[in-house]
């Protein structure tokens, strides 16, 4: 489902807004990192945070981003995530951090913090 | 609820991420422009739309934005639509258009479409 352009921009230093339901059903967004497998839009969180909590329980989501560049190409997805996972989850947000801050690693974790990856698989993708 | 510094990211030149509930219950966000009156966060959309229909159904929603030229200045707001009015929605999208693109006018209208106005009111702002 995703496309080649698709896939330039999530695996480019833009910022997407990320959307996941709230336990009354209302919306919480928030701006994050992103990447994507080829195949699913990676969202990378921790453990026990709103985001994760929230798509434990509802795991409808929707995402936007746009070229930092070039307000205008633009991405919205709705989706799903398919799989909460720890495994490569602490790699994929030091090489988030490498892309984004230019940064050796991630410079923010708190004592204690565990990294996961919330694996979103596109159900409808507006371009 | 917003302060000078939230007032002065709505109406920079920042995009918004703005996410409205389907009739499922599902997210759905878009990428927008945004404007402030100084108590509500202001949407311009036009009748029919689903943003606009999904807030005549469910009045809350979530929007993201942050600051074009410093990305980590953000902010993140959840509150609900407490009026949609066509009065001054049609002035609005043009001084948007000024603001965002430089024209005189807004220069995508299409036929007989009319713009509206969501106003926004915060309920949690977080910085």
């Amino acid at each position: 489902m995703l496309t080649e352009e698709d896939r330039a921009l999530l695996t480019g230093k833009n910022f997407a807004s990320f959307t996941t339901l709230m336990p009354d059903g209302s919306p919480q967004t928030t701006v994050v990192w992103v990447d994507t497998d080829g195949e699913h839009v990676l969202v990378n969180t921790a453990v026990g945070r709103v985001k994760e909590r929230n798509v434990a329980r509802d795991a409808r989501v929707a995402l936007t981003l746009f070229e930092q560049e070039d307000p205008y190409n633009q991405l919205a997805i709705r989706g799903r995530v398919v799989e909460t996972t720890l495994t490569g989850a602490e790699d994929s947000i030091d090489e988030l951090a490498r892309r984004y801050l230019g940064t050796e690693s991630y410079p923010w974790r708190s004592e204690g913090e565990r990294r996961v990856l919330l694996k979103v698989l596109p159900e409808r993708v507006i371009r």
